[in-house]
């Protein structure tokens, strides 16, 4: 998770919500990504969109069956629903998002009768690191 | 829907389900796509989202106010997420999709209360169409 913490930095570097994404394949980091929607004026463009493309590319595959996501941010619909996709076999996330997450809050996507596929949840793990990061980073714009 | 439809037919010629959509802004085409998330090794290469993506490239914004989607199947829930963060203004689709779609079937996701938008919904349009398409793509593979 401090691999997808440094990616988030990144991202609130370049002015965007700071949320970063790794994917990783028998202990290798095979995909990786920060929030840029705003930089590159493309509205997918969450950190595990681009964190999956990226694996997939890789391994040649649209399925990442095996993967496991580290996220910094509960997902929202959008990358929920491209998790179920892809076929991750683990998620794990940092801070929870009542407004925007589809995991625990909203659809919660991996409840749904019609979901194709739920990956193993773990959440909170360093949840106060990418909680704080997200604060400051709104803190900072609204001063 | 008949430009959409088009598409959809060149996802079945590349060996993928047949959807397909485009983007349209004051009367005009700005992004295009159909499904290929095999052919592409894209778990999240949607008709979709290949046409949003465009569509915002070409006009210099992650925000697609304003813009019109039509699309030949119900959006699945990742679909759905990406037009919300993409502001499209209207959605119109032909088939529904009992099993993956996200609008009217699972999660409805335009009527969660943590939807941060809601486009004017269409559904039903050139539907016929869209579902012998899909119906005659399985129907083959399956023989």
């Amino acid at each position: 998770m401090e691999a997808a913490l440094a990616l988030a930095r990144q991202a609130a570097q370049a002015g965007e919500v700071p949320v970063g994404a790794i994917i990783v394949r028998d202990g290798k980091v095979i995909g990786q990504g920060f929030n840029r929607p705003l930089t590159g004026l493309d509205p997918t463009a969450h950190a595990e969109i681009i964190a999956m493309r990226e694996a997939a590319q890789n391994i040649g595959s649209d399925r990442l069956t095996g993967c496991d996501l580290w996220v910094t941010l509960e997902p929202c619909a959008m990358c929920a629903g491209a998790i179920a996709h892809a076929r991750i076999a683990r998620l794990y996330y940092a801070a929870s998002d009542p407004k925007g997450g589809a995991v625990e809050h909203g659809p919660r996507l991996f409840e749904q009768d019609t979901i194709h596929h739920r990956p193993e949840i773990y959440a909170g793990i360093c949840e106060r690191e990418a909680r704080d990061l997200l604060r400051g980073f709104f803190q900072e714009r609204r001063a």
